[in-house]
């Protein structure tokens, strides 16, 4: 029988993936979260549930899988600070839904829970690995803390089978939000000034990569309920980026930068990743390549 | 004009005795929380509101109060194991209800949260300081923490003036659960054998010293979040607390023990309390001679 895997916020950016790289090995792939996706079976669903993440909707809809890769959850740190009881509902709440299902419903299934590199928050050295100090400094890296808090006491205390995933920046097609989204919009009106000092180093990680890993998660989810950080292991400053993205994006655009950093704003994060290594897993996308396809889409079907 | 005091579980243990505290200090003392309590001006209450914490009934019910002291939540491990969702519901939900009524109807208002020592868990050495190393064992102490992370949260991200005292084992006349209530149950059945090896070293703190510190926590409230440890500072043992309970209770009756410790059961939880001295607070109790009354009301009222 194929193995089944329920994808909770299949519809976000990182759940299509998701669901698209089970579907790709075999699994029977079932979605929940909000939204109307009548061409839902294009992206790799064999169901799609509208509905919140609640231990009601779960009943109803998860079927006891094999797998559930809760992808449902806050995704932006503005928006956490706008709105920090809704982000915590979002994020702490639906992660104590899904696990309380499992719990009572069906304890055999393997949870993978993407976290973000946000819950480390004031960074003191990089490469950063897993055992860092966690001092989030959002509502978004509080509330995904929580979740990671919770994920860990339903695995030591009600035997759950959990792996959790930190994601670094993520990118790649279908993103319209974030660095990549905002400077193609920029571009788009021919402006070029960025905020910051171009010299910021995050660890950019193509979401393919992202999704292969939080697949492989599923086989080392256990009671110990590890978590592996999920970055290409590399740093890349924003300067770089941006003038990657302005090549593909074929303007003659030379991104500058109003040299003023945003408070709190770590200078740099970058993940080791041995542990994701010794899972067998190796990002494989090139950076700039990826980023030129970003442009590509972005011009295409984007805006 | 008279200061105003919103106290959420007013009816329960600690509930009942913070209110009579700001009662006695001059205070209008609102209550909300679950039950019927026809009597509720007896103990001290302007009014009581029956509902559940949510920004909803606080909305209807609060009336930006000076102070509130969020004494609502869950209050028992054994519970917490059983019933790990409402658990999570009743301590780390109502909180964010608390710390978003505040934020966006009552930015002025003071909040207190009595805390547990709980969420230090695995004790590496007595006496307990508050930048000891937090890892709860239960999900009682986990949703405890993440309550308490919450405040944090809500104290450095949006301005409000909070302080947590972390309470260690609090006892006193009306509390039917715990050592004190199940011993005297025993004592009562002629029953003498329990669990444990009597060793056990715990921070006994008489909850009107509680409730004082709970009040005195008010004036120390502020975007640091303080954290104080709300205990007597002194160690005592589980033998010595039951002798001294079945002297008073009358009862030819000696303690014995099984010798059994549960597993993850710390041998020694005591408060270094220099954090509370430093408000200028000091218990007040005479640990005898407050287990005397207990076993006194336990007889007269309690069974």
């Amino acid at each position: 029988m194929r193995q089944s895997v329920l994808v909770t916020g299949a519809a976000g950016f990182v759940g299509r993936y998701v669901a698209q790289a089970f579907e790709n090995k075999g699994y029977q792939v079932h979605g929940l979260g909000w939204g109307k996706f009548p061409d839902f079976r294009d992206w790799g669903l064999t169901s799609w549930n509208e509905s919140e993440v609640s231990l009601e909707s779960l009943v109803e809809f998860a079927g006891k899988p094999d797998v559930i890769v809760h992808c449902a959850g806050g995704s932006a740190v503005g928006y956490s600070i706008e709105h920090p009881r809704q982000d915590f509902c979002l994020t702490v709440d639906t992660t104590s839904h899904v696990l309380e299902y499992i719990r009572r419903h069906s304890p055999e299934t393997r949870l993978v829970y993407p976290s973000t590199a946000a819950v480390y928050g004031q960074v003191e050295s990089v490469p950063i690995t897993e055992s860092a100090s966690l001092k989030p400094v959002s509502p978004y890296g509080v509330h995904k803390l929580m979740a990671e808090d919770l994920c860990r006491l339903y695995a030591t205390q009600f035997g759950l089978q959990i792996a959790i995933v930190r994601l670094f920046s993520i990118y790649g097609k279908g993103l319209r939000k974030q660095l990549l989204w905002d400077a193609c919009q920029k571009f788009n009106r021919g402006e070029s000034t960025f905020f910051g000092t171009g010299e910021e180093i995050r660890d950019w990680l193509y979401v393919c990569d992202a999704a292969a890993l939080l697949m492989m998660a599923e086989v080392h989810a256990s009671t110990a309920c590890p978590v592996v950080n999920g970055g290409s292991g590399t740093g890349t400053n924003v300067a770089m980026i941006l003038n990657a993205l302005a090549l593909a994006f074929s303007v003659d655009i030379k991104p500058a930068f109003s040299s003023q950093s945003k408070p709190g704003d770590p200078d740099a994060l970058v993940a080791n990743i041995e542990s994701a290594k010794s899972w067998g897993w190796l990002p494989q996308a090139d950076c700039v390549q990826a980023v030129a396809e970003y442009a590509k889409w972005f011009l295409q079907e984007g805006n």
